[in-house]
């Protein structure tokens, strides 16, 4: 049976290239592995796979008991396949906060950088090993989606290092392909409002609180807030089905380096940690770009 | 204010050769850091610091709000240093089973392997950096420490291979350095029944019992045996102090590789897990020398 290794449900570019690119990092490394997913493609991912003609990883949604699995790009049990439980985590690759207990001894490589994929482009130069030009491609493509092409608060030097690297490997002008990458993936026009929240969502708790954050990528930001009675009835659903206490969606302007901060639910919290005005829905955030650096740890710290 | 590296309360030699010789990596990479402890020194451990001439690192129980630190050798908040959750951890390097959550993205890096000294030695190499002689002789004594002169299951082909390459650094014949250190490191005649208790103890929860699992080394069991009544007192006042469910003592064999268990407390899981005689004190266990790997999961699995 191969080891099957995966990035988080509802994946981003960097939970499908990176699990790819471990999939060819381990197969050098003698062992049998498949790179699987664990939900659809954005369109920016769909974009990449096109762009470096690499086929589809297979839809999964749980694993057999005794299934020998890598993760990358995530941790938290709520964010991974169905029975993760009973299966036998080899390795886990993350950039990410962590929350985990396992009852045995486990191999790690978490990094404080911008993007799982830098940390595999350095574990492939730490084992000799160069990866091929398509996957170079997927692992840049990775580092320029979750960094912005650099201007997030959570891009690192590390980060910026290896995407040169991988760049010249890939033989590409990552400036003018990342700008394209990344305004393929903005495009929503043909979405239903449940799929713009569904896209990039994620479950947090904050204190005894439970909540979900979800995050869309924009050129403009009133071609989504148009939409905004559309998507508020979709998040008081999700709230009403997941028991939530409330529900956010950052509308983010990857251009001007913004974000328009839509909250539906209990607002206490954000207008304790993000000043929202109880009376409305939104709260504009000058310079915030990252849920991971600028949304999260904030909530959670308010909630402590 | 220097960042402070340690390992885990009651220090073994693994935590207290690994703290320096990761003081010694990050000073090489400009950082200001100092190797300290949170407990006394067994005797293989004075042994070794003696034989190296390296100083004592300074003790200390507990650090101040935002000290910026780093971990080797543990990750549970029980096993690490008092008022933890408002420093700021920097990095953790350890080899053992995880239980962590952290607010904030943080550096980690686990490998399972036998000993944490085997990771930093991995560290020196990806950084271009060689240890000087006298730390490279720490590493190598961490390493056969906690391997047991690489007879332990928990030892890999890594600890071997980097306890190899260490001893041509530090210039040293590590099969009989290895065994006087481990000879060293057995002898308790000057010590108290509740002194070779807590020499190597550590809590851990086993469902929802509390129990702490210490283990002694030694070259003859009878030589800690025939003290037994006066540990049972000991391990009776703890179970009692510490509202444990259990205490366990290894006295581990280290020559012909087995261990007696002495169990005091509630005997249920004990007997569940390695057929204690619920008429007896003690269980002889075969080859067994590792708690972490040969006692710890069983009775996490058979508490589940
Ligand atoms: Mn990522
Ligand atoms: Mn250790």
């Amino acid at each position: 049976m191969s080891i099957l290794v995966f990035g988080h449900k509802n994946p981003d570019t960097d939970s499908i290239c990176s699990a790819i690119a471990m999939a060819e990092l381990q197969t050098k490394l003698g062992k049998d592995i498949k790179a699987v997913r664990l939900g659809n493609l954005n369109k920016e991912t769909e974009y990449i796979l096109n762009y470096f003609n690499i086929e589809l990883p297979e839809l999964i949604e749980k694993v057999k008991d005794e299934q020998e699995v890598i993760l990358v790009d995530h941790n938290e049990k709520g964010q991974s396949v169905d029975n993760r439980d009973n299966s036998k985590i080899l390795l886990i690759v993350d950039h990410h906060k962590i929350d985990l207990s396992t009852a045995d001894p486990i191999n790690l490589r978490f990094e404080t950088v911008g993007c799982t994929s830098t940390i595999i482009a350095k574990l492939f130069k730490e084992n000799n090993l160069v990866p091929s030009k398509e996957i170079a491609g997927l692992m840049l493509s990775a580092i320029i989606s979750d960094t912005l092409l650099f201007k997030s608060p959570t891009c690192t030097d590390e980060d910026i290092k290896q995407a040169k690297y991988l760049a010249e490997i890939a033989e590409i002008d990552y400036e003018k392909y990342g700008m394209d990458m990344l305004i393929a993936g903005t495009s929503v026009d043909d979405k239903t409002a449940e799929e713009i929240y569904n896209m990039d969502m994620k479950p947090f708790s904050f204190g005894d609180q439970t909540a979900t954050v979800a995050q869309v990528n924009t050129v403009n930001i009133n071609d989504i807030l148009k939409r905004k009675n559309e998507l508020i009835k979709v998040m008081q659903e999700k709230i009403k089905n997941d028991k939530l206490s409330f529900a956010l969606l950052m509308i983010t302007d990857i251009v001007n380096k913004g974000t328009e901060l839509l909250v539906v639910g209990d607002k206490t919290l954000a207008n304790k940690t993000f000043g929202l005005d109880m009376s409305k829905d939104t709260v504009y955030l000058e310079g915030v770009v990252s849920r991971k650096k600028q949304i999260v740890p904030p909530l959670t710290n308010a909630a402590n």
